[in-house]
């Protein structure tokens, strides 16, 4: 596993953290390598800009962003890179994300974004989506999830207690 | 009435220029110049750079951005302008503009969009509120916008028929 | 900086304050002179008449009016003043303000409301926009804006902790 | 049956008439006189406040206020006299009610609106509901709303068709 | 002021009552008489249809009717008398009364509920409401009322603290 | 087969019968006996009531109710008998049935009714529910049942086209 | 009363326990054999399989599927059975079980879902609707729930206190 | 170019196609070999489970699913791989697709599906970010998308007409 993080996880602000961990986590667990940034679409546009037009050069090859409310950030690195950029809704205060997920999620035609479940959730699988997508080229990552898959199965209890 | 125009009206394609030329109609009424350009976040977010960081230089003083689905222009200029952002939800197809609404509305503390209703009346009455914020420095257009409203009051009738 | 208010802010009721406070404590920072008053749209109907009538000679150029539920407050001293009339959607109980934001924003052509998001962020961004509408016309206020942004944008941290 | 009308009609504009002429036809089947007049509370704020001052003292004993979008008009009139007042969401363009149906019925405590459903059936259901609040005081009536309902009831078929 | 109550409260279930008892309290305050009973569309429709039919001859004049989630009783009161019946959306647990709104307002032509906030406020208005029907009959009453009204306007304060 | 009827099929009005005739279509098709009646909960309570109460003694072992808007004809159907009923919501003119599916499905603990699809597919489904539920008690409808199941999965194209 | 479970209460994870396990309260309630499992379709995919094949076999009649969030589990169960299958849309975290409830009840014309409320009184109507179901088959069991329907309506108090 | 399709564009049934048809235009677009067909989560839930449980061996690295309403074939599609599955919300009758976007994109942790925007401009994004996902490892599709990017850039024309 090179240490060369292939996976980017940003999100808007620190509040999102606690969210967006989730999908660190689950990267982790995968032995995916991956770096975490803050970057505002809104407060640091520049910074913005100059991440979504090196990402591809910095070594990144799947991009995970979060943010909430007008959450403008996915959409926005999707507009000025072809990396597959991955959205994640966090959940807000009025309209528990509601919003969130509708400005994520509602790209015009000719720029995608790949929209997870609003909040902890769709971190969680922003993080193994990252992975499956990598795994298209990665056999060795492939067998991790897999097994991942196989244990969450076995997980599962038979009966509620 | 000076022939520079203070009024962009940007929109985000070609087929928001049936709501936003409500916004320009209102403007003409009202002897405010104004330019109206196709700005797209999404498809190019570096015209989109360069009008936000040029717009005072070029002597805008009020931008309307309209908008639909997951909307995130006006959001964006105002992320790159100190200058006052009004923001119109142009009707999407399949929600009717409640995306678009969610997206321009809902921006965090830090980043103002006014925004204006859904569709056409949005886009008249960004017209009318740019003149309005521009009529705090210019008695001549205050008093064109007195008079407007004096006509608009009197245009409606006692009785339906 | 003068002292006489150039920008009014007015709520429905006394359970508002907590939220429009924000846009009151983003208009001290800013070095923006206000008056904060409670205006009901529906218990004072005659005081919302006679503050509406008299802003612009009270010296206004900017009004902020704050309200739940059902909303009149922006939209009915809009209807009687050409001044710029910026709303924010308080959070109501029971639709957590998305009834605040439709009355606030779904305004009929001819009478705008610039709207700000719900809640706390909408308070504050009102506060904004209502310095940046005054900076059209006060280059030092510009200036305080763009350091204020500035700052603002500083002060996002590299990465999540 | 007195001619001078104990119901009045009013609405936010001539494009409501449609919608509030059925409150009208319902009147008129049950021999209620009304008047039906167009009071925009965002146009004409001076003829909103003229009308709820004196709707009692010209007679009125029920109040029909229909409007579409920031519906502000039922709750504004309700503000400014005791009588009762219901109210007619009238179906918007973009939102299909949903704004115009929030804005009458979320009223805080203090003043009422009675609230329709959205569109002619509420129009229709209005001026039912007002004859039936005359009906309280006014015997024949009662009986003629009486016989509307037995007329109603026998007009539903046993079988589709 | 007679004794013999005059508006009836209804609701579906004891837990409606903390919300209901707001539109008898309103009663009180302004010397309304009334009685309040629980009447279960659904566990009871035995006892809702002997009450509906039996409420005219029992000397009420008015019907409120609270209930939550799917929210039949005053749709289904109002099926079976003339008499003017209000509703109370009560806050639903999963869908904060977005249901029962929906459930008492959207009622078909021909059987008029007028529908008041959802919750608390609405239930005060409920009771403001009924008094403002019976005051069409009652001049003393519409005393009291105005009088409740001119105090209302009194206690709002000037500035928020 | 039977020519006893064993499941009603019920509506508000004459304008759903083009939407419930599916669930008549369905039942022809798998050999189960029905019949179609308009019971109106609003126009016609009474009818409502002797229906509900007689249709355990009338043969019937399953109710199919469809209604739109405040759609109360399910849940007061189920409210007066202990048989199954399955609720049909209508799609409604303004809110497209989510009026008629929040009003059918959220009934109290108590009183279930078992929700199908907004419009034409849950009509269908309502038909195809009410068989499966007879078939727990007749083999031979459980095998026509497998049968058209059998029949549907054969249909399905293997490409698009 | 046979001991041979002929209900199944099955449910996507643990967490759901909490609510279904109402809907196995009132099963014991009636005395109706029920058997409770967890099956997961996302994560034990296989057993979902194996278990809607099957449950005809093991001698089930009804199936009670609760799930929460994109909800696929009682549409997933019954595009595999013809025995009828009820669904319980378990609160969601973000959504309040909006998520859940269109996840479940919009099911395509040839695939039902009897869908009840969302949350713990859906699932105890899921076990009451359940015991009407078989009670098509079992007088005895249609006395019972005919017992517990006037216990129930014996339960309701005349006033509230 | 290989003629071995690496993506499988799969709908729920063939009114979907229509919507579909644009994901298979712009794979088409780009070089990327696909296979579109008809698998129904719902009515052919035995080839669900073997188009699954055979996508990797058959070839494909990324899956485009598309369903409407309780769109269920995305998320089992994920439940039984662990290939990249993006999902596409067809819009539905009722609820213009919200349904369907809810159905797919709420998934539990552990099952991602990466979702796309309701109707056309959604599947067209599939088309795109599956193009995106397969160049992450393969440098001249890159390149292919990149120049599609820059074409996209440069019809946006400067000026509405």
């Amino acid at each position: 596993m090179s240490e060369q993080p292939t996976v980017a996880i940003i999100m808007g602000s620190q509040s999102d953290w606690p969210t967006m961990q989730r999908a660190a986590a689950m990267l982790d667990k995968l032995g995916v390598p991956y770096d975490a940034r803050i970057v505002s679409a809104h407060r640091t546009p520049d910074r913005l800009v100059a991440f979504a037009k090196s990402a591809e050069d910095e070594g990144f090859k799947v991009i995970i962003a979060g943010a909430g409310g007008a959450a403008h950030l996915p959409g926005m690195v999707a507009s000025m890179t072809h990396l597959p950029v991955l959205g994640v809704p966090v959940q807000s205060k009025a309209l528990s994300g509601q919003d969130s997920l509708l400005s994520i999620v509602q790209m015009p035609a000719g720029i995608p974004v790949g929209t997870l479940a609003i909040g902890e959730a769709g971190a969680a699988n922003a993080g193994l989506l990252a992975a499956s997508i990598l795994s298209t080229g990665d056999a060795e990552l492939a067998e991790r999830l897999k097994a991942f898959r196989a244990e969450q199965t076995e997980s599962v209890a038979e009966r509620p207690s």
